[in-house]
């Protein structure tokens, strides 16, 4: 009976080109209009153009930090949470978000996808690694949200 | 440059007695009134009132939770951070929290002042562990708020 | 300068058939006689088997737990790290073993796979995920011993 | 019913004086006389002292590193365990010993003594914090040792 927000995790890698962040800037801002909280890796790249989007739309983001030094989140990081613990992070990351968004992506990406797996939790995926039935394909940011009200409809 | 909101974490026991709650309720109010995220661990006790007030004055709180389930979290937490990783969370809200205001507290407080003080952290003590002199001690939730807010007037 | 055994990561899922099994078995026996310590995640299935091995060749395993106690642990590890970090422990894994042989496996297994990669550890595959060029396909025990030992002659 | 090895920890901090020193090395010594595994945070003074004991007694050592370099452990660390965790190692130093023995030491180690008694870990203190009645404090190693061997005939 918490007044807890609903959490999000938009993954991706450090670096990527412009029609993915182009891709993740409007995942963030359709998750901002629908009230999600927006949580990343905090850092460049995917989780930063998803942090922008979201907040061209109002919404709140978190960054789930490797280093120790909150500073190193992107400017569109309202809440970092410096961990300290470098790529063991990931697993904050997926245990964090009630759901992700998996879009494209690197080796980090795929360590997310596969620890939130693991962990029971539903993942979405855009131009991402294609692993296992579990991940659930999507070809547009518009779809990608969707399913994710669909989900927290039924959650 | 960015825009992130300054993290103020409040740590204290799970369990504590009225005149420890009422001074946590007030502290997480006097911080929330100065626009200041309040971040605990995320359960009951000292971390619950204190989100409680942060959330009377219209705050944002954070809850670092030690299991995997973010609705362990009390009911004025706003973003629960589910991490998964039991004790050692508490390298995590030492880390997070750019200063920290320890009040009561048992060995899990003990261990996060410690924490904190290794990370180069500020920590402030409401009637806590008298363990060095690197803890600034205060007598009251006013005291201590006005100590965070001279903090950041200079970091 | 120093004495330091090197480390061999063996991972893969906690439950396997009789074939993975007997695969694992003779990775840990193999990789016992050249010395190497054995480190898993100390459970059961693949780690259990790649342990069992080992000690069958008088070696030293060491199995990184995820929960709380040591006594979680397979009867062939002889060093029980119980963590208390869940599924973060992955990391660990990773981080902890110089190289490492993957043996069929899950999600648990891919995001270890995909970790140490992301550290720059080398990843041997042994009837694993094909997840990138990165990890070096073998088709038998004995080859994926073979290029532990090549790979120690060089670094 | 297993084979694993029994793991005490030995704790301090990385820079000691030549009193301190000595004493963490009979600590070490005495230890492994007993066949202990001495298991530590891998790095200099107390650390590296207390190994050092454990393998001129032909013991075997353990080391729970903060960073991501197997080869950061001192030279008489048997098996480095690098976890990438930074100063949130201090918890896995905690949760894999059975039993603690704390040397002097600074703010780091107070972190461990105060993570190990929340996790309900005997901690045997020489001339360290007096934070506890919890902690059981003994005036020299061999005093501690003995506590520690008792410990082990009871549980």
């Amino acid at each position: 009976m918490g007044m807890a927000r609903r959490i999000v995790g938009v993954i991706g890698a450090g670096e990527c080109d412009e029609t993915v962040s182009v891709m993740a800037e409007e995942v963030g801002r359709r998750l901002a209009e629908h009230h999600y909280v927006v949580l990343t890796g905090g850092r460049t790249g995917v989780m930063e153009a998803a942090s922008r989007g979201a907040k061209q739309a109002g919404g709140l983001t978190v960054g789930i930090l490797p280093g120790n030094d909150p500073q190193d989140a992107n400017p569109h990081v309202d809440i970092p949470i410096a961990t300290g613990l470098q790529d063991a992070r990931n697993a904050i990351v997926a245990r964090a978000s009630e759901i992700l968004i998996a879009i494209a992506g690197e080796y980090g990406t795929l360590s997310e996808i596969a620890l939130a797996l693991k962990m029971g939790r539903r993942v979405i995926g855009l131009g991402t690694w294609h692993i296992a039935k579990a991940v659930q394909v999507v070809e547009t940011p518009q779809q990608a949200v969707a399913d994710v009200i669909r989900y927290f409809e039924t959650h």
